[in-house]
């Protein structure tokens, strides 16, 4: 499990896995242009808001390199990969940290390559490091639920929620986990069950509903998934399933942590209310693997996150501390440089 | 939909509508003999509570049949027949009801035929009543969110949930309905889906885990889901998923009602904790139409269904009344033969 890097550049191309067919066949897609990132993106042949905003980052790069010398043609581009999912800051935030760098060095190629492999270095980082700050909130032998993926295959490398289990595994604490198939794309029992497969970690795959009871019956000890987006008051966007979780954690007093490296929180963002939810294809729910599981044409409605107000989160695990209620003065000090 | 039949006797044999492959194909399976019952019990080609009583009391007539005069196997095909599935009341009370009559008529094969057809249409009957009493708690314009399938084909005839929500459409309310998807066996997005269609009621489906999002944010005037089997305290044993509805209603204020016949008490189970949850097959989570979703051999924790306690269940709209809080008052009183 070590070597799984969602995102590598090889030979002048970026070289993804492609998880929209995980556990079944592992096998990379390249691409060199910006559109192609663009694809991945949309696709979900890359997904995961770490693993996005490094794909991103080599795509600001394919983006210069089309451009030449139009500026515009340039910001166009990067515009155009900001717009493939919309949930997910880091894909925004990595693309205006590679715009920054592209005017500073006056638009090299090579130094913004290089600032796209230090994005994918500085997660991989951040996200050990998290992890091994996330220890502090397990103890020997507990139970954790996650849910969606929030593994290395999520991020440029080791994984946030997941990294913290893998950490916790690591370390002997000897931890078991329930991880949540997640519908509609089901990243829980394609990625997240194949990664804790492949790193040797006891773990149970249960339908999403099931969590609830095994919950409420003491079966879980805390819960740590990941973020898409965090807002400047601690709300937490995040696949779809997370906010019914932690209304049934508090309900009946379980441990509700995020792992997000610092790039995740949207500062300019206020509140979650403001956070914008993506919707996807109907057919993600009506269809499975092109099999009709519901009747043609019948509508959906196909939110791919959900908004987690702070009230119903006990911390956010980052690489600079974890960021405990309350939430808007902890996340200020964060901007400002702090550690916690 | 006025003639959708999910349990019918045709030609001295039971014909069932082969719920495994809604709404891809509708066919129907046959049987006459009571390990034929057993096997359609079994792999849920008929389910839903009341339909499942519905088939069974065929099955014993079939067990009748094959068992001559030798009560001893007639008892063990009985017997054999209730161990199908452990959840759903309707089952054992459906063959019990049945061994009675057996030993009041003297083991005559036709009167026990007939007790079967009553079976039947009683249920039906039932659910037709209980519908319209369901309609005291719809308002105009409601939006209702619904789970599991809890429609004609889960009955022998009009539906329980399903059964209010299309007495209330037909009553011109204007309502709409939210689908849950309900995984693992996708009932919602299978069978509710396709009778909500057929039926011309107004329709979204959802995966479960966008429920919560939708109450919290007010898009939900109230839940109406079937039942399994009801304790004598008012605790609802349903499909997996019902109890994390209910607490995230609770949480938000929204009514949450089931709707089953009175049949589907258990008078003699003080509260849900004894209530038997069958565990299906760990390849219903691994697994969709073959086609394989998670890794091979990953242990899977596969509930099929959940206890929600009385305490979030706003009312039980039975044929004999909406049983409100205190429900072991009122369940005493629906025992006692009065209406509420």
């Amino acid at each position: 499990m070590e070597d799984i890097k969602a995102v590598q550049f090889e030979n002048g191309r970026l070289k993804l896995i492609d998880q929209r067919i995980l556990p079944a066949r592992f096998e990379y897609w390249y691409t060199d242009t910006e559109e192609g990132v663009f694809e991945a993106i949309r696709t979900m042949i890359v997904r995961g808001a770490p693993a996005i905003g490094g794909a991103a980052a080599y795509g600001v790069y394919f983006a210069l390199r089309e451009s030449g010398n139009d500026a515009q043609a340039f910001i166009g581009r990067c515009r155009h990969l900001i717009s493939a999912r919309p949930t997910a800051v880091n894909l925004e935030w990595s693309v205006l940290r590679m715009m920054r760098k592209a005017e500073e060095c006056g638009y090299d190629p090579d130094t913004l390559l290089e600032e796209a492999h230090i994005i994918v270095r500085e997660d991989e980082e951040m996200n050990r490091k998290l992890s091994e700050i996330g220890l502090q909130v397990i103890r020997r032998g507990d139970t954790i639920l996650t849910h969606c993926n929030a593994g290395a295959l999520a991020t440029c490398g080791w994984g946030t929620a997941l990294g913290v289990i893998r950490s916790a595994h690591e370390s002997g604490l000897g931890i078991k986990v329930y991880a949540d198939e997640t519908r509609p794309r089901l990243q829980g029992a394609r990625l997240t069950a194949w990664e804790l497969k492949e790193a040797g970690i006891p773990a149970t795959l249960i339908p999403d509903s099931a969590a609830a009871t095994l919950i409420r019956d003491g079966k879980i000890d805390l819960i740590i998934l990941g973020a898409d987006r965090i807002s400047a008051d601690g709300d937490v966007a995040n696949k779809l399933g997370t906010f019914a979780l932690s209304v049934v954690a508090k309900a009946y007093g379980v441990p509700f942590y995020s792992a997000a490296p610092t790039s995740t929180i949207d500062f300019s963002m206020k509140d979650g209310k403001d956070i914008p939810i993506e919707e996807r294809d109907a057919d993600e729910v009506r269809m499975i693997e092109g099999v009709q599981i519901a009747p043609e044409g019948m509508p959906v409605y196909n939110p791919s996150f959900d908004v987690t107000p702070h009230e119903n989160v006990t911390g956010i695990i980052t690489e600079k501390g974890i960021i405990r209620p309350p939430f808007d003065k902890n996340i200020e000090r964060i901007r400002n440089g702090e550690n916690l």
